[in-house]
């Protein structure tokens, strides 16, 4: 495989190229652009969404380059030598202005604005999408599987089911949303956290009996020792044999971490291998639980009093079912410093012009109360109002609110700490404790309010008014 | 980012480690084992499933080492010396044995067999799962997609909604499984196929007005120049513009080729845009048609009549929407020259013991009609048995068939051509047009008949009898 780093100019679609030098061609170099990044749903029907993936981002608009070779297969495939001499030299040297990463977002909000040159900011779009709608899709996946899991812990499970190399990322982003570990060592060495596991069925096969394969691996791992109980029968072979290995491992001052449960009735075999446990005096023996969970069966499960210590989540978490993608979009709102949008028949899609801010406004308890977007030059604003029915509005002028958004990148330097997985992660458990729980349940959840400045209603409705 | 393959030996599953320096430390090093690849289920509800990823993974498995940062990153984390010794030589000395790239396979055959040393067939699984899962996973799409757009052109649009890196080699797999073409630059370069595309609608409302957007759109790039119709009303405007454009080109002596509906009631909107087309004695233009298709929308516009000559396809292709993953296990089925089974308390989990080939056998029209796995031995079969029936069986004896399985590596060593993606979309193509009708409709597909021997099926229930 390639060394992705060298190709990287590469990673987008071919039209940002076509656009580009059709730019460049007709003199508009020094034309002036601002997209803003926003997707229209929530994913999973959830009330919120994880912002996750820019710090990675930030890093690879910094190395966005063409090497040699990949200015030869533009020249190839039919691009201009004046356009391929200004690739050759390209680094962006525009403004990213973001939330920070780990924030609480919203659908319909422009959380991202990427400022610059017309080519720059054209360019940068794919990478942009690509990498925010991936890891704030994960990252929110993780986030209600912890919250489904309350203080338990969750491992992922999930790289041999990642949709290939999304592996790299995906278990960063399920760490930032909530999940303790991973098996995925790649990502955890990369990214600077902890991977675990223990033993698949194999292991197990590989001896003659079950009882010699459990003794062999307490052996070699007497630490966190967790011995997989179902490759033959679970209740009748797969607990005694661990409780007779914990057993002798007590006579070693030993203990055996855990078992592990992998198929079969989850809450039935748990309860019945936690009598088992306690009946032996094993009751510091924990229960793992795997196969195909998501929120709803870790609820389900918690509900049955199912007495699961552990969740090992794979294929939901990792490729972030039943929504395989956030539907983030980038949108043109100034060109040359005029404000602009994109109509459509439907209302709802037309977006919104001009440089635009965020703020978060509080309520008396302390928590979020409703988002509002004004143009970046507005300061205090009275009220908010819905974006289609200005009728509805919001009394905003007396409450406390926060700037959401700030400039992360400046003509091309990234401006922002490298924050730690660990550090991202904390920040997500702390704001979603600001988040009202109606907001955070899974059944309907009430939907958060989103409103924008009456200046910038009035400027759509004008700019509106032209094409209607 | 780091270089991928430099820290190769990393993208796995942390267990992989604990077991192989498990099996190092109790003096396994020279257990021989053999372990299947198969899946439970064809994606997507399909009557089969295209094998795809083989290549990639075998040059992965070729490349697959640790550098001395893997090394020092296992030991900080708890290996010991002896194993990290072993891991510093490490390259995959086994052999697989595997179909063509871009067969035509099903669930529950052990289409991959991976021969060698436990701990060398053990550190190969994760990579073997992701990369065979995923690639699979998105080819069958492709080909489903290719099946609803019938002999019309189908663009991969999917890149800004893969998931992350995913996207490097997923838009591989869609053109494997049959789609022409894809926007994304990388996967073409590094992979040897055409990419293409034209405007967005941040192109068009650069311009002051939509007509001036396509005029300086047509002069830059005259040949397979696509308009995109509807950034602000696709048939009182966009259209109407195009014609223009239209026009105008045909007085220069060239010809617009497409335009792009990207949003709205497709099936209507192509129809009213193909009579305004015609109507102006502009039936060469074609019409492009993009937004959240699928293979049934794709077969619902054409059952309506929509005049759509070409289809983009984005998150429903590159994610492989509603089936995220291929459910694909790896499962020990030899240890030191014994058969081994993993046994469950379902029936249908119980694995197929000893190493194993697969026939395929061909209908009186040369059309395939089953698949019989055997034991790797075995070389003519009077019949094939239901793997859990055993009183179900169909005569092969007297059919023709071919070996579908042979040896791809060889102690390590690649034995195969390095395909192109084109051949092997063809290959696809043939194969698919041997698979009979009814294995390939959408609704409620026929079960494509795969039985067992009965040497297979006896040893099977030999050992299964030892543990119930």
């Amino acid at each position: 495989m390639k060394n992705f780093n060298d190709f990287i100019g590469l990673f987008t679609d071919h039209y940002e190229f076509t656009m580009a030098q059709g730019y460049l061609l007709d003199g508009r170099k020094n034309s002036t652009a601002c997209h803003d990044y926003f997707f229209r749903k929530n994913p999973f029907n959830s009330g919120y969404t994880v912002f996750a993936g820019l710090y990675d981002l930030l890093e690879m608009i910094s190395n966005y380059n063409f090497n040699s070779d990949s200015i030869d297969h533009l020249r190839k495939i039919g691009f201009n030598d004046e356009f391929l001499d200004y690739l050759k030299d390209f680094s962006f040297k525009g403004s990213i202005i973001a939330p920070q990463e780990g924030e609480i977002v919203f659908s319909n909000e422009p959380i991202v604005r990427v400022e610059g040159s017309i080519i720059e900011t054209q360019l940068m779009e794919t990478i942009l999408l690509n990498t925010l709608n991936f890891q704030s899709l994960i990252a929110t996946k993780a986030s209600r599987i912890r919250k489904s899991a309350g203080n338990r812990i969750v491992i992922d499970f999930g790289l041999r089911r990642a949709q290939g190399l999304s592996g790299i990322h995906a278990s960063k982003a399920a760490v930032i949303g909530g999940v303790n570990s991973t098996s995925n060592v790649y990502s955890a060495f990369a990214f600077g956290f902890d991977s675990s596991g223990t033993q698949s069925h194999s292991w197990i096969q590989s001896y003659p009996d079950e009882l010699t394969a459990f003794r062999k691996y307490a052996k070699a791992f007497p630490k966190n020792c967790v011995l997989l109980a179902d490759t033959y029968n679970t209740l009748n072979s797969g607990i005694p044999n661990a409780i007779t290995v914990a057993k002798e491992m007590e006579k070693n001052g030993e203990k055996l971490w855990g078992v592990r449960l992998d198929s079969g009735d989850l809450a039935y075999l748990s309860k019945k291998s936690r009598a088992m446990l306690d009946e032996a005096n094993l009751n510091y023996v924990k229960i793992v639980a795997s196969n195909q969970l998501n929120e709803y069966l870790i609820k389900s499960l918690l509900e049955q009093g199912a007495p699961i210590d552990v969740f090992g989540v794979g294929t939901n978490l990792i490729t972030g079912q039943d929504d395989a993608a956030l539907d983030g979009v980038y949108k043109l709102n100034t060109i040359d410093e005029h404000p602009s949008l994109k109509l459509s028949d439907d209302l709802e899609k037309v977006t919104l012009p001009g440089a635009k801010k965020i703020y978060r406004y509080y309520n008396g308890s302390g928590k979020f109360y409703a988002d509002g977007i004004l143009l970046a030059e507005e300061e205090n604003i009275q009220k908010i109002i819905h974006p289609f029915h200005s009728q509805k509005s919001v009394e905003v002028g007396q409450l406390k609110k926060e700037n959401l958004i700030t400039k992360v990148m400046d003509k091309g330097d990234i401006k922002i700490k490298n924050y730690s997985v660990k550090e991202i992660s904390e920040y997500v458990r702390e704001r979603l404790e600001l988040l009202p729980d109606e907001h955070k349940r899974f059944e309907n959840p009430h939907i958060y309010k989103v409103g924008i400045s009456e200046k910038l209603f009035d400027l759509r409705n004008k700019l509106m008014r032209n094409y209607y």
